[in-house]
C-alpha cells in the first residue's frame, strides 16, 4: 500500500496542513503553537476559532512546568495523552480518579466521582497545572474549590467535552480569573487536552 | 454554583441531547446505540454523517468479546479509555506501543513506530476486537498484514485522526472485507475509538 511511512514527515506535513488551512489569526503566537497541536490532536482546523484563553496562559504554564509542577488530570485518558518525554523536569501527572476513597466521598459531597477526585490533589494544586479533558463536574468543582480558599494553579487547561455543563463550565473558568485556555462549546476532550499540555511542555514540534 | 452533579442523570440528560439533535435515520439500530455513546465522547452530533460500516460489525464485535477475546489497542490513550467494567468476559486490553523492542521493530519495517507496534500483536490477532484511534499508519499496517495472511481479527474499530493518510487508511478499511466501524474524513480519536468499544462490550447505557 501507498503511505507516507516517516513519523518525522508525516508530522511536517500535518502542521504544514494545519498552518495552512486554520485560521490563527486572532491568537498570540504561544498560543498559536498550542492550537496547531491540539488542532492536529483532532483533524478540525476550525478548532480555533473556538479557543478561550488568558493572554499569560502559556508563560505560566511552562513556568510551572520548568519549575517541576505536577499535572493534575481529571481523567486516566488525558494522563496517558502526556508525552512523558516532552516533560522539562521530569514532572508527575496525577490522575485520582481511580484511587479507592472516590467513591466514597463522591457520595458524601453528593457530586460526580470526577469531581470528587479533585478533593485527593490536595496541596498539589497549588502551582500545578490542571488538565482537565473529560467531566465537566470537575471544571466546576476546581472552580468551587479556588472560589473556597483552595491553593490557587499556576494555569488551568479545561476542556471538558459534552452536552451537559461542558460549555458552561468553561465559560465559567474563562471568567474565574486563572489562567486558563478552553475551547467554547461542547466540543473538547482528552486527546486535545493533553495535546495543548504537551505542546506547553516544549517548543519542539 | 449551579450545575448538574448527579452522574447517572447527566448521562441521561446527554443522551436525550443526543437522540434529539443527531439523524441517525440511516444506521441499523445496534449501530446506531455505537455512535450515540462516540457523539457523547465527542460533543458533536454530525459525526453520524461520516460513519462507516460493515452491517455485522456490532454483533461480531460482541460476540468476540463474550467469548473472551482481546481489544487490540494502538495508543495507550485508547486503551486507557476502555472501561473495564463493561467487558463481558473481563477481556484482556492490550497496547504494545511501549514495548522496548518497538523502537528497533520500526527501524528495520521503515514504518513509525505506532505501525511496528502490531507485530507484536502475534497470534492474539486472530478473532480480536481491533480499536485503532490514533495512528494512520497502524490502520494501514493491519490491512497490510491480513492481506499478507495474518490471523483475520473479528472486528475493527479504525477511527485514527488527523491530515496525513487517516481518511485514506479508513477508506481502505471500508474496502478490506473485514467488519469495520469508520468515521470518514479527518475526524476521530482516542476518545471516540474507546467509546465505541464500550457501546459494544455492553448494551447498557
Amino acid at each position: 500500500m501507498e503511505y507516507v511511512r516517516d513519523g518525522a514527515e508525516i508530522y511536517r506535513r500535518s502542521f504544514a496542513t494545519i498552518r495552512a488551512e486554520a485560521d490563527l489569526s486572532a491568537l498570540p503566537g504561544d498560543v498559536a503553537r498550542v492550537v496547531v497541536r491540539m488542532i492536529h490532536a483532532c483533524g478540525m482546523v476550525d478548532l480555533a476559532g473556538d479557543v478561550g484563553f488568558s493572554p499569560g496562559v502559556v508563560s505560566a504554564a511552562r513556568a510551572a512546568l520548568r519549575a517541576g509542577a505536577p499535572i493534575l488530570c481529571d481523567a486516566e485518558m488525558v494522563a496517558a495523552g502526556v508525552t512523558r518525554s516532552r516533560l522539562p523536569a521530569a514532572n508527575d501527572v496525577i490522575c485520582t480518579l481511580r484511587d479507592p476513597a472516590v467513591p466514597a466521598l463522591a457520595q458524601r459531597i453528593g457530586n460526580t466521582r470526577s469531581a470528587a477526585a479533585l478533593d485527593l490533589w490536595g496541596d498539589r494544586l497549588a502551582g500545578a497545572v490542571v488538565a482537565i479533558g473529560n467531566a465537566p463536574t470537575a471544571l466546576f468543582r476546581l472552580l468551587e474549590m479556588v472560589e473556597a480558599g483552595a491553593p490557587r494553579p499556576a494555569a488551568v487547561v479545561g476542556i471538558p467535552v459534552g452536552f451537559i455543563g461542558a460549555a458552561e463550565s468553561k465559560e465559567a473558568l474563562s471568567v474565574s480569573g486563572l489562567e486558563h485556555l478552553v475551547i467554547r462549546g461542547r466540543r473538547g476532550g482528552s486527546a486535545v487536552t493533553a495535546a495543548a499540555v504537551n505542546a506547553v511542555a516544549s517548543e519542539e514540534e
